[in-house]
């Protein structure tokens, strides 16, 4: 194993940083941490990946910070309601199969769907 | 808000691909999953990031993956023994204060003293 190029199963890793998302009420109360947990753990799955565990966090100022264990490698999200910017971050390996199309759909309904943002600057990096 | 330029509390992200790792005992038994883990959050601790909580994976054929999610954003790993390949990555705000010597010294702390990599690639996203 000498190098990137030389690696047996490459993914890839989606960096988002989501401009003017439309923070929703579930987003900033406490009270709708879990939903929300459960309603991106389902999109996940729906994508075609598999959640082995999450760990989600409420701050003050209704921030919501969520790391989330895949299978295929994670799923990270940070919000900054007061500046309405989210990161979401998509990693996936490519071990058992390709998860490209997977990772790319899961981007876009976060980003669309969850977050509503109206200015996504996405980023894709090989590894 | 209206991008990345403008937005108030700027981060870094740095992004490791891992080669040539030298994966000791205790990365590669089960039984020894949770001193890893205690010792990668105390080595998050000295480096002066603060962790929320987290969640460890092991898989068969002796892989991990950990997610850990900080007061400052995130950090995340996942081991490939059989290909000695590790990605990490290490994701800090700097909301309150300017975390980027914190995320350096801790990048270097686990690529050299955890995974004992030989050939690192080291990438720095600003977001």
């Amino acid at each position: 194993m000498k190098d990137f190029n030389s690696k047996k199963y490459n993914g890839i890793h989606l960096i988002g940083d989501l401009f003017e998302c439309g923070i929703d009420d579930f987003l900033v109360k406490k009270s709708g941490l879990t939903n929300l947990q459960k309603k991106i753990e389902k999109l996940i799955k729906v994508s075609g990946l598999e959640v082995l565990g999450s760990y989600f966090h409420f701050f003050s100022k209704n921030a919501i910070t969520g790391v989330i264990a895949l299978a295929e490698s994670h799923v990270t999200f940070h919000t900054w309601p007061e500046q309405s910017y989210v990161s979401i971050d998509i990693f996936v390996c490519n071990y058992s199969r390709d998860n490209s199309t997977s990772a790319h759909e899961l981007f876009n309904v976060l980003s669309k769907d969850i977050f509503k943002s109206k200015k996504i600057k996405k980023q894709l990096i090989n590894r």
